[in-house]
């Protein structure tokens, strides 16, 4: 079953299309212990209402991919939810490819990557090591905070065509093209979710980040086409994440069930 | 002192150009110690030719930031060489803010970013944090794979004045106007390191990757412009590392001597 497959299903299994974004701030090592408890008490209190739990940096560098977060991805399993590493990878194809084993391994079921990078000896290696792994790649397409327009709204000139096209436009071909199992898009720009769902129709989903902390809105980023919502901040920092994550799980139902999305 | 003139004195004081790429392939858990071992013994062998060391997730995915690469940090810092984590950041600010945290906190003296991302909620975070900790950080301006042409070869149009340029002079000039400790140009690619090497002038250093393994050549790389060479494959899979770090050092002081650079 492909990964687009497995979190379709988890979506519907669990009713929730919230992938939870697992981010702390940064510790010093003398502190870095109780990160782990703090990731696994918040996936404890949220975990029936969402149905993936995307990781970054601010658990990977205090840790490493073994350990600890082996254990916590495993934790993430049990509870039938798959996890997403947020590596936005965008080197060359020799270390893509470490960094692809290296997570996959972890057990984590997708990574997402920056497009930016090309395919050839780019991001082909992370694509066969998904095939491989049965495993996920999911790609940007456009981010979320404000310097997103410098290189993601830019014009360029299709190498091919000599056709005028924006850079977004061109990352949702690619991802088509690539058959990436997903993209990101910044809730915080509604009318690009819109415009990148055109081109991706039903086959891609689109992952939107950037909700609350950034600016962006359920039904907005919803209507326009987004399927998946990043959720971190808005649910961690709240007092009450259980019930903030099970309330924003009802807003979107009910944005779902009025036909927005 | 800025990063950029601590490695420039380094460079001089140990007469060398070469900054080692310490990567290693995947290795399972039950082999990861062994990967620390390879390196301090890598290190050991060729610290005597090389003016830095450039780390990348080879070494930072098995064990996180702290731990056994802090004491492999102090390892190189202890042979006066810098340290460069060659993470090619580009998240958005506040989670930029949080790797760059983790890397300079653990001691590296320089990090690489893709400019890509832009400035504000982008990079600009980064930039924050290595002018608090007197750190540097190195933008990647055209990269050495074959799918770099993808991204970096693209033309795109300036927003501001409508006119077309080339992706990597854009990035260029945003190392120039950000103030970037340097650039990263690939050695596959020297036409395009004189290219940027007569935008940025002697200000900013270009560091090439791509040499041996990935087909570029030394004095073509310096001929181009190219200050530093990154090298990683041509080295650490050597026979003999300490000979082959000593004879490539060789090679460039003698093509610096001949003044091709």
């Amino acid at each position: 079953m492909s990964f687009r497959t497995r979190i379709e299903e988890t979506s519907k299994d669990k009713d929730s299309r919230i992938v939870l974004a697992l981010d702390f701030p940064f510790q010093e090592q003398k502190n870095r212990s109780q990160l782990l408890h703090r990731a696994e008490k918040m996936l404890k209190s949220v975990q029936e209402h969402i149905c993936a739990v995307k990781i970054n940096h601010h658990l990977i560098l205090p840790f490493g991919t073994f350990g600890g977060i082996q254990e916590l991805l495993r934790k993430i399993h049990r509870q039938q939810l798959v996890a997403i590493m947020d590596c936005k990878a965008n080197d060359i194809g020799a270390t893509n490819r470490v960094i692809a084993e290296y997570y996959y391994s972890a057990g984590f079921d997708a990574l997402i990557a920056n497009p930016f990078v090309g395919w050839e000896e780019g991001l082909e290696p992370i694509f066969e090591a998904a095939s491989r792994h049965k495993k996920g790649v999911i790609l940007l397409a456009y981010m979320s905070h404000k310097g997103a327009k410098e290189g993601y709204d830019q014009t360029i000139s299709d190498s091919k065509t000599g056709r005028q096209l924006k850079q977004y436009c061109s990352f949702a071909r690619k991802a088509l093209s690539w058959n990436a199992d997903g993209v990101v898009v910044g809730a915080t720009y509604p009318e690009k979710i819109k415009e990148i769902h055109q081109i991706l129709g039903e086959k891609t989903p689109i992952y939107s980040p950037g909700i609350g902390t950034q600016g962006g809105k359920i039904k907005t980023a919803l209507e326009a086409g987004a399927k998946y919502l990043i959720l971190g901040r808005v649910i961690t920092t709240s007092e009450d994440p259980d019930k903030t994550a099970k309330e924003l799980n009802k807003k979107i139902r009910n944005a779902i069930k009025i036909g927005v999305a």
